[in-house]
């Protein structure tokens, strides 16, 4: 790239006005989204470091590692693997990185840079090789004080609440000692059970079964005893504080099988013996039915996040690992399958609250009517469709699912934003999205398509941003 | 929701200049728009009501009743099902719907609501649980009044002709009567023999023939029995002037098949044997090459109604019936065999005028290119993509179908606008249709995108808004 | 169509701030992009022509010949075929094609035809049948002069390079003369061996064998010798100054299989013998596995145009042949397969830069985050999503790839614009693709969305407009 950057302009590019068009969306802003608390029901950061309270040496290590967003972007710029998850030096990296904002306008990645800088650190300088080392020897100055420890990080960022991601065979002993410590902000578990699915690779299963088996103290001779062994950590995961229960799958599994079907797969795996794609697919059709009853019997939420193909690179996700980057948007079928699941659960009356997220916008219009199939009056906003998701976690992809949920649902039962990051940094994305949110009504109010009553619509907002999760999710 | 709303603000929600947001879009509207009568090609509307001009005694009789969009606000918003299809009293049901009312801001109801609140009874309040008890009385001493019988809700609307939709073993007694009214607008039967395809049911399927040979007064011992029977009725219905047809389905069916293949599959059903998939297919395929050819020795216009996943939550179902608000958008593969139904039409030169609608958004671009397929130049806008359908009939949806429709094909031969409505009130869709329309060509006009050259472009709009249609379908 | 228009305006339609409505916009267009060169790095342009540097006798010939876009908007305006590819005078099919102008508003056609007069032969008049005899009289006496010879027209747009679209068998003595002329604009050929994998059809398939082996001077008995031939010719192109290959499919093929069924597959088409579906899958999967990694040994750029489903209409394509305007948008799976693919050439290190065009919208954001996967850091951009391609080739079919290319990938590191097209007079394609690119960049600047630094983002403007494949294509 040959053009060069004045990324040193005196007028700040983060203004208090920032994606607030016009005098609507400010005053919707500022007087009902902006001091809200924060509800993140979704994330990835570690406990670990919540429990530790970690103190993180520099920017590098607390915004650069375990972000494949900055990766892609990165590699796209030309940067090696080394720079990215390889082993050059914080310093290195971060000049990197710093020497590819500059090419990432206009993605997120842009916003979110100077939207971090700005609220946890005060830097109003735009991010560019030239500034590189005056914002990293800033920002490590700040981290290595205790008001940048991980506590104090959200903290900062009116955290009242956020749920983890956690594996079923995880002791969940950092979220005990989060709570024993009397941390003020909420730090909850929730039930990932993907590798309790995973029957693709017997030898990995199996692995797993053992693990279970030792966390759950349950020795695992067939089916029932797999179930019982998920059911106990299940349980233990309530009794943590745990509310919400997640899933990464390509699509929704809704085979038929019986019972002895289930007992002959689980037995066949255990075996070390392949299984067909029928026998995985019911595998995971049962699995998902369990789990489902679960969360009703203790009136949990369920979370699915469908669509994306995965780990796509086989070359570098043999060199470096899972989830690293590699991943696309994919394009399965999803509408038959998702109605016939969650039909067999509510068949039953056994349907929990249900949050659904697709990664393929096409999908948008999809799950914004899907869930309406089951939203049957016996709770406001019972089945949702989830904020935009990974790719469409930005501008364009915000605005198209609360288009799309307002144009075929309620957009005022929402239940609103979610990081899904793994960054302590990353929180200024639910001030991105109220911004978001309260520029396309006050939009509309100022074109005469809402009412001009800002208690009104300042109150739906107010509920987009936390009043719905937090009766939603019995916090 | 914990918002208040103040739903009694002084200056009227629905003003001149709802929607229209710039000079030339006003221009359009009111100079060229507003005062072209309508033409509504497809709907649900009771012929019975309209033969006997009913009076309705309650605004939830004719606006909430049927009324699966508002059924399903209610239940997202937490109302139970006695307030929707059950035995709750109207004035209740009533009650649950203001209180919904406010809770659907950004969906098209919102606006519906307003309008047609304002357009059939003059009330410019919000609708809201403050204002139900007025809006409520009001209206309903207004439809006891002979001004608001069913016919004369018609006329109020500038209505010149419509077409219900229609079974082909429906006696349309009911559209006899109101033509020996001598009712100055058309009611004209449509032609929508999905029963007749609908062989997934063996039982369901034989009791329709039953009715069939009944109603075509044939009796049916064979495939070749079938097919006259409904002959009958086809022409039958285009004695009562009907000129088009209709077929809701998931998808075109285009299998390829022999007659001796239909023979069979025919009398297999008519032993009450259940078909396999492929046969299930193939006698549809078979059926819609039929009812196409009859179409078109007709000169009638063919419509499909495509893509969406019907009655998914088969508890509420089979609770209360189908087609009461438990359906969705489905991804089904459309475009080859759209193609060679189409293709296999044309080829024998018997593809008759055809509308296609998708329920599904992402099909959007797939149908606009597909109707330029067989637009081969041997009438203006014969393939036709239809407006923006169910989910879809709303403003982006309708933005979205006219700017799709306007880059991959031509928009000024579009004909136009339906309300697809089971309810007498809904005519306001066509003015909202028209103002949409006027905001997209007028916002073009000031940006320099379309010449300022308002005859041509008011001309466009009116072509659209009606005399495209009157032309198309030879009314 | 009724209305009447006034094509005569004294203020003119193309104005200089056309499509520019910010300052931003226009100081970016005007300071950074106007004067940019043109690389049109993929057209189906006639080699031919340029060689014999042909001088068109009238605006039928060189505008509405070939151009299945105009046939299309002429046919759903019911022009009958003999005006569109039949035999009618150029004089009478110019003026249905002038009839039809004003039906086209909203369409890409609108503003090409109007740009297009005005770049090249300074019209400012509007088509219609008004204006039609004066234009063609005035576009004919230019053409006919030497100043409007095919290659002062390229001249004249400021080309510097373009690739043509070249079968293997291919002469390419055309392009030989061209550059033996030492005419100054380069004029490449590309590899498009779509009729070496086409083997659905045994017959036509080894009539092109026949084709290649004389093409190549080899005698092919086998598989091998297939292959050498093509190589052959790959390695001619690659002298010829080829720097690209391009490849139309429906989806990519990426089937597993040995090569001995690739022999065996060989053996039976060979032996006329039609081959199953799988077969022609395995076929096309290996084939398309050879080239690429030809591609990448020469450094070239492999292009895959996917998801058209081509000449649908079988009654007009017997009539008038393929490619004439008989094609639409498909809805093929995508993902899995374009993933296999290319994760099949970069797991042995041989994946060739790649630019993929998809034709169907709904598969946007797919192709943005698949281009992700492969872009390892070893090359800026090394995998690219084209731009908007064929019915996406319009102002919202562009923003709408520049908004997802930005949002889920890097803006600044895409090539830019091609025509794509068969007409001499098709490159204010580019001007209006930067005037669409800088109003887009410059809306986000006024609205604070992005800093307001000319020198970055109109260098980041003309690195799309230029720079980027200038050094992407080693031009």
């Amino acid at each position: 790239m040959k053009s060069k950057s004045n990324t040193r302009t005196s007028a700040p590019f983060i203004t208090d006005n920032f994606l607030l068009q016009s005098e609507a969306a400010r005053h919707l802003y500022f007087d009902y989204a902006q001091h809200m608390p924060v509800i993140d029901y979704h994330n990835h950061l570690s406990p670990g470091d919540i429990a530790a309270d970690t103190i993180f040496q520099n920017l590098t290590q607390v915004w650069l590692n375990g972000d494949h967003y900055k990766w892609r972007a990165m590699r796209a710029n030309g940067v090696p693997e080394a720079y990215c998850t390889g082993d050059k030096p914080d310093v290195e990296k971060f000049e990197k990185w710093a020497a590819t904002v500059p090419a990432t306008i206009r993605n997120p990645l842009f916003h979110w840079t100077h939207l971090e800088l700005k609220r946890y650190f005060g830097i109003d300088v735009l991010l560019s090789p030239e500034t590189a080392v005056e914002v990293y020897e800033t920002c490590n100055a700040c981290l290595q004080t205790p008001e940048y420890s991980v506590r104090n990080l959200l903290r900062k960022m009116q955290v009242e609440v956020m749920c983890t991601t956690d594996d079923p065979v995880d002791t969940l002993e950092s979220h005990q000692k989060i709570a024993t410590d009397g941390f003020e902000i909420k730090v909850l578990p929730a039930f990932r059970p993907d590798k309790a699915m995973a029957v693709e690779d017997p030898l990995a299963f199996n692995h797993y079964v053992a693990r279970l088996e030792q966390s759950a103290d349950v020795a695992i001779t067939g089916f029932n005893d797999f179930l019982d062994a998920l059911k106990k950590r299940h349980d233990f995961f309530a009794e943590m504080g745990a509310c919400v229960s997640d899933h990464g799958l390509e699509e929704l599994y809704a085979e038929d099988y019986s019972d002895t079907d289930i007992q002959h797969i689980f037995a066949k795996i255990r075996a070390g013996k392949p299984l067909g794609v029928l026998e995985i697919r019911q595998f995971k059709s049962a699995m998902l039915v369990y789990f489902g009853i679960w969360d009703w019997e203790k009136n949990w939420t369920q979370q699915f996040h469908l669509g994306a193909l995965r780990n796509n690179n086989s070359r570098m996700t043999a060199r470096i690992g899972p989830d690293t980057g590699w991943d696309s948007i994919g394009d399965f079928s999803q509408a038959r399958a998702l109605a016939k699941f969650l039909d067999r659960l509510d068949s039953g009356n056994q349907l929990a609250k249900t949050i659904l997220y697709n990664v393929n916008p096409s999908d948008n219009a999809l799950f914004a009517t899907m869930i309406g199939n089951f939203n049957d009056g016996s709770l406001a906003g019972k089945i949702q469709w989830g904020s935009g998701w990974w790719f469409m976690d930005q501008k364009d992809g915000m605005e198209s699912q609360i288009n799309t949920l307002s144009n075929m649902g309620l957009l005022s039962r929402f239940v609103g934003m979610l990081t899904d990051s793994r960054s302590f940094l990353s929180f200024p994305r639910h001030e991105y999205f109220r911004r978001i949110l309260c520029n396309m009504i006050g939009r509309d109010m100022e074109n005469g398509e809402l009412p001009r009553d800002y208690p009104w619509m300042g109150g739906i907002v107010q509920d987009i941003c936390y009043n719905n999760a937090r009766a939603y999710f019995n916090f």
